[in-house]
This record gives structure tokens, sequence and C-alpha cells, in this order.
């Protein structure tokens, strides 16, 4: 039926939207993703590359906000392409702000931070790039490649190279730095670089963030409908990037991109370097309870997963298991109790796992501890 | 990632779409709506009235057509309002039938019909109504009531009201026709009523339909997401109209809507006039086996169930079973086994039943017989 | 591995399986069965006929305090073949109450009732029937099959006729009364019927049960397993008889049964007479709140089924809904708003609805009615 | 129902099992356990473990058949305890061969093999033990505890050491050899040793059978019943020992025990030496289809996993994937496509994957190849 106002047919469909989807079936936490803060930091969860019906996208900002909400965000921008307009014959508004005016108006009562970007659309070099934490869309439509990251640097902006990976501009999907990305790296006018974009993880470009202190960022970039282009209903999730961020303001996730605080989330994959991973992995696993079996030496540990991400690990520690080999998994949400075997009864124990979805560098995890007292 | 051209996109994500939503949870036969044909005519299923940004729907016409094919519908009405233009100040195009060129153009390598219609959207009366298989929308533009309706019928359009039971225009969601509805129909300016719109049913505007001789119409009125709307994850589906049609074309379409020869499809109901409604149901359920138990005269009846929709019977034969009472579901999709105590071998027989999820009138239903031989 | 000891092993056990079992997948309030107690009366949820390796069937006794346990059972009764004893080479034991004692044992910890029962098997008439509560199953062992009655009597047993729809003794399934079954009830030496057995309901069973005051009966009569034979990891579930007891002990059930107070649960149906139907029906649908949506005369009324049965209804209330048809179905453990024009806004209203799955009669439903205050 | 007889009984029995556990829930490839036969073994699914109640378990011989047949399996041995007879008062039978001899009844219209055995039930040292492919259980009841393996052996049974690592025997759960076991050992005596059993799995015993030529094994040791203790309606399974055997006869997988050939399951886990492991792993996974991307040097490599184990994989070629890390999981009966991007195209590819959920030694994993012509 048709509706007597936008706003508050918005409002009416996202409580209708929350009932709907509050507990989708394969995703034992539901659809909405779920990390822990660590010592010192906000982990926000954040996607930065999306479109809408103003640049190539398929839906109006509203959805975009309806679909954060139900998954949980903390930050989006609608990074339109500022010279790819296909829609333009039906969409001429020459304001390139109105995405996120609009999505703005439609989050205004809600937890949900709309940042301002835009995507810098090229050839190689330099290819696809975001300008986020801009002040005027408009003043970013700049012909020459490098003078526009200089304006985006000029509007204080946080700026990525998307999906260097890309085979419709490196038809082998390797991602390398050009001259002209080197050169924008080193006047500091590129900041970051997507490690993940979509369905897209790329080893090489995460090699390029950690030898050239980018930050690492994981994006949906997505144009249709985030349920459908990440089988939400079937427990998928889209691509983002957690950002350790001092408080939760819009100004604090800046602080944290610029300062290289990310960790990418990927189909139960965490990418970033080890001073954000490990934390993140040390509170993303909890020690619930930990006791001897009755008459025993085997020591039952139970371990809660808090977040939207299975975990799998491989154990370094000097123990042996009774039920488990050197492999164990815990899923999203789930818990799982392991039977260390200590031969001795003792006090404190400490379990050390190779984190196998964690990656620091290309076939790199790292190694993680837990200790926790006993109960003998 | 930034798609080479707006065509190919879409076709690739349409085959993604497929290969994700192929089988839904809680849905035995998947999301796409399943009727059989009856003798003379095919069912052909059709959702004749929804929104776009064209309106003050939420999605480009490209999504309506996504979800239309997903759905498996044979034909989609575009119906944007021409007087409630929320988004003009971002889509100002003057020409009010983009909305379906879109489309068209979207669904032109489907088995997928697009029919050019748009709403009249007025208070009460006459409320807002649709007209559909129009020539031109931009015509439609017209602020007389009355003189809006004689211009659909100069098209040759096919017109109906949409929720007659809207507590926003009858706060006591009561459908009643009004004098200008009355003048509208017998000057045969209005050939149609919805019965089911979005999430509501009414009694009262079925009695309408037939007190009248209306088309009895469903809609899904969709204006955000149809997986979203209508819960389709969890096995809900949109409603739709059921369409007797004479040939698969637009135009078989239309001439079986301008001859009354609908059925409504509404959460698992299925609505409308017993010379369509009983056909319907009988090609629906089939029997696929009916053989005597060995030693007994108590004959297994397997029924199967081919539609989206479950069955929910009362018995009306002169038997009883032996492992149901006088209620039998089959579930959409699904078999049942009834087991029937004829007391006798016997070489054919009968079974009736009262079928409650068929509506022919307010608490009202048909009742439907299946002769088969039997296997003695 | 082998235990320590078999009562330990089946805490243990028991334990492992309520975590197992818990959350069954298609059954929303889990496998356990649930029904309300009704006004005077606690609702005893009773399983009085069933086989352990004792006759046969194929589990030791604690298989079937296991089962019950999880089925949320007050009592059950193993009721072992007297004269059929196919394991007799391998348990050729002379005392016929070693099962009940077996039973006995594994549940002392538990809150289940172990009613002594035994089944009297012979050709028809008398075909098969149970003797429950009774003192000593030895003294039951005598061929003439009145006399054996009479023994049951002696030891103040309820007394029931099994399966009379069975068709390896009545071919054609329909159960009808011989002169020694009109005997045996005039001098009431049998006092109930099974209405249900296993996989099987007659309404003849049920008629003869109203004509001759006798109790309905609904039994599992399992011999294997019962997660196997009804298919209960599908959300499937055994019949039971639901005994309304004065209080919850086995003297309480059996002056139940003697006083005929007994509702069949059989696959979502509620068997029995209107003076105990009605009332557990009653019980079991509550309405939850019923207030008037904004700025209408719709009223929301939100309805709880508290039971493990789903609940089919047809309105019989003089107002029509706006989201449904005359038909509303309510899923075990489910909740349904029902959307009721009212017209006016009334302070009380009254829903009444034909109980499709309650069954007080072959082909007959009780009409029961809710009343509730409602918010303006 | 009574039925008519036992046998019967049983195969009806069978016949409404099979369609009730057809497509258990989380498991995607039904509930029979599937592994691919290898180069020049069949692949044998065994377990050589259980109990009915002709010792300590909870049923009847039959329902031991009935789990098998459901869950796929191609031999079975009912290993009664000699010495532990709990259920002795009711089953005096002098007769150790009966449980066999029922089961072998029980399973005579089917393609599974009843082995008879015997558990030599003792306290450390020995501890527990099997010997299975016996010919006489009751020459078994010998109390000498070195003695009673002779006779074994002359009845050329093969014979292991049952749970190792079993807490009540060790409290530290970690499997040592005593000097009687390496006694056992040296004279031939002792055959294999469970590595896995229930719900354990032990690194301390895998190393044992490498260090001293043991078989591996792997079993349920199932007391009561195999979808409890094992979870089967959520998709889990007991663990087996899949013995390579050179014909699918009794007598073939003798004959592969007794020379080491097998490889143990449990939980997601393949446990055994890399001459059997590495091939089975190999015909585990193959690789359906592998074509390049349009325009790119991406290889598409489709994967389908036809073992009811998932598999989790480690990438050790020298190339990248697109959308995977190192890290690839292959759910059981799934299919995954990884993108290998090989930078130039070429005719045929090598992909390596250490194995990490097999198990060549504690903490170690064999690396396996697989290599496949492209599609270019």
């Amino acid at each position: 039926m048709h509706k007597l106002s936008v706003v508050l047919f918005s409002l009416i469909s996202l409580h209708t939207m929350a009932q709907t989807e509050e507990a989708p079936h394969s995703h034992r936490m539901g659809r909405a993703l779920k990390f822990p803060n660590v010592p010192g930091y906000h982990v926000m969860k954040c996607d930065l590359h999306m479109h809408t019906v103003f640049s190539d996208g398929a839906v109006w900002p509203d959805i975009r906000v309806a679909e954060a909400l139900m998954d949980g965000l903390d930050a989006i921008s609608l990074t339109e392409h500022l010279e790819y307009q296909p829609h333009k014959a039906d969409i001429p508004h020459p304001d390139r702000n109105r995405s996120y005016e609009l999505a703005l108006k439609e989050a205004k009562d809600h937890h949900l931070l709309i940042i301002r970007g835009s995507e810098i659309t090229r050839k190689m070099p330099p290819g696809h790039n975001n300008a986020v934490f801009i002040e005027d869309a408009n003043k970013m439509l700049i012909s020459d490649s490098v003078e526009v990251f200089r304006e985006a640097k000029r509007q204080n902006a946080f700026t990525f190279w998307n999906h260097p990976m890309w085979v419709s501009q490196r038809p082998d999907g390797m991602a390398t730095l050009t001259p002209m990305h080197k050169m924008l790296i080193k006047e500091k006018l590129l900041d970051g670089i997507e490690v993940v974009n979509d369905g897209s993880y790329s080893d090489e470009a995460l090699q390029i963030a950690l030898d050239n202190n980018l930050t690492i960022m994981g994006t949906s970039d997505v144009h249709k409908l985030v349920d459908w282009t990440f089988g939400v209903p079937k427990g998928g999730h889209r691509p983002i990037t957690l950002v350790f961020s001092k408080d939760t303001t819009a100004a604090g996730i800046k602080e944290g991109l610029m300062n290289r605080r990310t960790v990418a989330f990927f189909k139960d994959l965490l990418i970033g370097r080890d001073e954000y991973l490990v934390p993140l992995v040390k509170e993303s696993l909890k020690i619930t309870s930990a006791k001897y079996r009755a008459k025993t030496t085997v020591l039952d540990i139970e371990i809660e997963n808090l977040t939207s991400s299975a975990f799998t690990l491989k154990n370094k520690s000097k123990y042996t298991f009774d039920s488990h080999s050197d492999l164990v998994t815990i899923p999203a949400g789930g818990k799982v109790t392991i039977e260390v075997k200590t031969v001795n009864k003792i006090n404190s124990v400490e379990l050390s796992f190779e984190v196998l979805n964690a990656i620091n560098a290309p076939n790199s995890h790292p190694t993680v501890s837990w200790s926790t007292q006993t109960k003998l």
C-alpha cells in the first residue's frame, strides 16, 4: 500500500525487517556481525565501499542503511563513482553529495555513522580508488588522476586503492604497484589498499600493504543487494573492515584508519597486522571454565567464540588433547570443550594455538596463547 | 568491483542469485512459485502492483525483474504513482514510462512479461487504483478522478481498485463501495478489485468483487525488497494473481483479466470464483497411486501437491481413514498417503474434500472431488 | 568404553542425550511434549503401551525410560505380552514383573512414574488388551480370555482394548464391538479403548468409546525406537494419552483413567470428550495482548500456543480479520497475531473458533471461545 | 501393534527407518557414511566394537544391525564382554555366541557382514581387548590374561587393545605400553590398538601403533543408541575403521586388518599410515573442472569432496588463490571452486595441500598433490 511518508515508511519497514531477519538459519549468532572490543580500542565494524542508484548501484540509499543496520555495522560510506554515471539520464542531479545526504537522513535515528565518500574511477594506473571522510564530493570531479588525490587530501580524506587484484584491470589478478601508485604513496596521497573486495582476497595486496605501510581494507563494494551477493540467508556475510578506534565517533574511525589500525574480515578470515590481529583474536575466544574431570588429570577447558567468524586452530602447546587432534575448530558463536591431558594436576595452564584463519602475512598465521587458572 | 557494463552486470548477477537462492530453507519447492495449468487455460503468475525509485519504491527496476525471475513469475507491472513522486528532486525525468522501459530492457533475455502500468493515487473516493496494459503513462496525468479512468479505457487498459481495506483511507478496514466506485463500475471504467494487497486479505473486498462482477486481484504492492517484506528466506512468498489465459502472451493475460478469470494466491490461500478455483484445486492435487494394502480392504491413496501452497482439507467422502481424522493437510510440494477404509474392495473410488484454504466467498470453501481407479 | 556401573552409565548418558536432543530441528518447542494444566486437574502425559526385550521389543527397559524422559512424559507402562515371548530362549526369566522392576530402578532419580502393566494377547475376540496398574503380572498368566480380565480387576487394574482397528485382526480396519467385548464392558471388566495406536487413528473406535462410556486412549505401542518409529528428529512425536488427574501421583492417574478423564494426542490431533477437550483447548491458546492499531478500529490480538500441537482454527465469531481468512493456524509453541475488524472500538471482545484439530466425535469439532479486555 | 513375526517385523521396520532417516538435516550426504575405494583396494567401513543386551548394552542385536545399515557400514562385530555380564540374571544363556547368531539372522538379506567377536575384559594390564574373527566365543572364557590371547590366536582371531587412553584405567589418559602389552606384541598375540574409541582420540595411542607396527583402529564401542551417543540427527557420526581389503569378504577384511591396512575415521579426522592415508585422501577429493576465466589467467578449479568427512587444507603449491587464503575447507559431500592465479595460461596444473584433517603421526599431516589438465 502507498505509505503516508517516506520517513514513516522507512521506520516501519526497518522494524518489520528486524523481525523477519533476526534469526537467519545457518548462522548461530544471527545476521548482525559481532566482534569484541580490545584493550584500548573500540572495534568498529565498517563497510566503506558501496554503491546506490546515484552511480551504478541498484538501490536507493535507504536500502544501504537498512542492510547496514541488519548487519550490525557501525559505519558505512556510499562511494558513488564520480566519473561513471550510468543512471545519469534519469538522475541528472549535479550534487554528488546527494547519496550521502539521503543516507544521513535515513540513519538519523539509528546508531549508524554515514561517512561521506566517493570513488575515483580511472583506467590503470591508478585504477579505482576511494576517498572517504571528504568534505564535498563535487569538488572531487577533477580529471587529472593525481590532482584528484591532492583535492582529497585538501579535504582531509582517507584514501585507498580499490580491488588492486581486479581481473578487468589486471587479467592475472596479481596486484602490483605501478610507478604512479608508488608516487601516490610516497607523497602520502594514498593511505590504504583493499586486500579484500567483494568475493576476492589477495595475498599480493596484503604484501603491498605490509611493505608500504598501507592500511589493510576489506569492503563489500556491493551494487545490488547484500543479501543476494553474499548469501546472507544461508549464513554468508559481507566483507568489512574492523577499525580499532579510540572512541565510537567518525573522527575516531578516521584516526584509526590513518594510523593503519585495521583488520579485514572476510569469510571467516581475519587479515591484519599482528599488533591488532593478536589482541582481537585473544578477545574473540574466551575460556569460560577449566576444571579437572573427577578422578583424572584431564582438564576440561571450555572455550567460547564471541565472534561472527569460525576459528580454525592448530595446537602449539606442549599438551595433547583427549578428543581432538591438533586441529580444533570453533564455530561462530559456538562453544567447544578441549580436554587437555596435563599428566599432573596444575594450578594454571597455557594453551597456544596457531590461528589458521588469522593472516598476518601471506601464508603466515599468528600463534596466540590463553592462560587460565584451573579448578582442581 | 566496478562492472564493465550494466547489462553484463545484470546477467552475471542474476546467475549468481539463482545459485544463491535456489534452495530456500523452509520451502520444499524452492522459491519459484508453482501452479499447474488447467484444461483450456495457462495459469499465468502475475504481480501487477509494485514500485521502484521512479515513484516511492527503494530499488531500480532491474531488482524488480530479478525478484520476479527468482519467484518464477510470468508477468509484472511497475505501477508507479503518477501524482506521488517523493524522489522527484533526484529523478525529475518527465517521461512516466521510464520505469517500464528500463524493466523491459532488463528482462529482454528472459521469459518475463513486463506490463506497462501506473497507479492513480487519490484520496477517497476513489482512493488508489491501478491501470495496467496502458499505452502511455504520460497521458494518464489527469487531475480529474473520473477522466483519468476514461483515459485509461481510451488506452484499452485494465483497471482495478487498490487495497479498498487500507486503514489509512478506511480506519475500520471494512472495504465498501462509494457512489463514485459504483459509477465507475457501472460505466465499465473499473474492472477489478484487490482482495489481497501486501499483508492484507479482505472478506468484504471479495464480496464486492462477487456482487459487482469485478476481477479478483492479489498483488504485492512491494516498495522495498520482496525478500524482506514477505520473509522469503523463511519460506514466505509475495501475493500474486493467477490469471487463466488462453495463451502465454500479454494479450492473453489481459483478456483473462478482462473476463474475470483469476485466482489470488496469498499465504496458502487461493481466492477466486468456483469456475476457476475448482479446476485449479483439482489440478493442484494429483493422486499418484491407489492400491490396497496386502490382505486388507484398506486403500492407500498417495496424493501429491504440485503447488507452492499448502492445502488444508476436510473429508466429505463417505469413508473414514486409517491414520487421519477428517482433517488432512498436504504441504507445498509434498506427498501424503491417505489410508481409506473402503470395507469392500472396489474398482474405483471417489474422494471429496472441502478445501479450507480455497475461498469462493467469505467463509465459504468449495468441495472438490477426485476419482481414481484402484489397484486391487 | 566399558562403564563402571549401569546406573552411573545411565545418568551420564541421559545428560548427554539432553544436550544432543534439546533443540530438534523442525519442532520449535524441542522434543519434550508440553500441555498446560486445566482448572481442577493436572494434565499428565502418559504412554501406557510399549514393549522391551522382555516380550517382542528391541530394547532394554532403560531405553524406554530415557526416551520417556526426553519426551517429557509423566508416566509410562511397559506392557509386555504375557503369551507372546519370542525372546524366551534367551530371556527365560519366569518373573513377568522384571521389565517393570528394571524400569523402576532406572527411573528412581527422575520425575517419571512407572506403571506396572501387561498385555493380554489373544486372537479376536477379544484381541489384544492391556491391563495397567496391576499388582503382579505373573498372576495374569491365565488362559481363559474372560478370567484374565477378572484377575486384572481383582488386582484393581485399569483395562483397555488395544488397536481395535488393527488390520491383522480386522482386515477392513473398522473397529466394531464383538459380543465378548460387549459382555466385558457390561461386566465392567473393560474400561477403555485405544482410539489411537502407533500410526493409526480410528473414528469407529472413538464412536465405540462414546457409545459405551469407555476411556479414550492413545498409545505408542513402540517396539523398536521412539526416535525412528515416530520420526522425532524431524519433529514427529509418539501418541500419548493426556490424563486429567487430581494430583501428580500414579493413583491420581488411575483415578482419572477410571473416570474417563482423558484426551488422546496424535499428530496435532486432540481427541476427547468435550468436558476435558474444551478446557484443554482453552488453556492451550492464550491471548497475550489485544490492542487497537493507532488511528484505526482494527484490534491486533496476539495468541500464543502453549502446546506441542499445532492448532487449526475456523473463525466462528461475528468479525472478519485483516490478514487472515476464516482459517487460522497456530504452530506448536508459536504466536500469531489476528487483526480483528471490530468496526467500533469496544472494551472487550470475544473470539470463537471451531477447533478443527480437536475431535469430540467422528467429523465433529468443538467450538471454543476466548474473551479478553482490549487496550483502546 | 503386535507384529506377526519378528522377522517380518524387522524388515518392515527397516523400510520405515530408511524413509524416516534418509535425509538427516545437517549432513549434506545423508547419514550413510561414504568413502571411495582406492587403486587395488576396497575401502570397507567397519565398526568392530559394540555391545548389546548380551553384555552391558541396552539393545537387542537387531538394533545394531539396523543402525549399521542406516550408517552404510560393510561390517560390524558385536563384542560382548565375556567376564562382565550385568544382565546375567535375565539373560543367563550359556552360549556366548548368541549375540552374533541373532545379528547374523537379522542381517541375512542385507549387504552387511557380521563378524564374530568378543571383548576380553580385565584390569590393567592388559585392560580391555577385543578378539574378532574368532570361531567360538565360549572357548574364550579363560581366566589367565595371556592364555586368552593364545586361545584367540588358536582361533585365528585378529586382536586389538581397546581404549588405551581410558581414564578409568589411566587417570592421566596417556596411553603407554605395559610390559605385558610389550610381551603380547612381541609374541604376536596383539595385532592392533584403538587410536579412537567412542568420543576419544589419542596421539599417544597413534604413536604406539606406529612404533610397534600395530593396526590403527577406530570404533564406536556403543552401548546405548548410535543416534544419541553420536548426535546423528545433527550430522554427527560414529567412529569407524576403514579397512583396505582386496575383496569385499570378511576374509578380505581380516587380511587387511592383519596387514595393518587401515585408516580410522572420527569427527572429520582420518588417521592412518601414509601408504593408505594418502591414496584415500587423493581419491576423496576429485577435480571436476579446471578452466580459465574469460580474458584472464585465473584458473577456476572445482573440487568435489566425495566423502562423509569435511576436509581442511593448507595450500602448499606455488600459486596464490583469488578468493581463498592458504586455508581451504571443503564440506562433506560439497564442492568448492578454487581460483588459481597461474600468471600465464598453462596446460596442466598441480595443486598441493597439507591435509590438516589427515593425521599420519602426532601433529603431522600428509601433503597431497592433485594434477589436472586445464581448459584454456
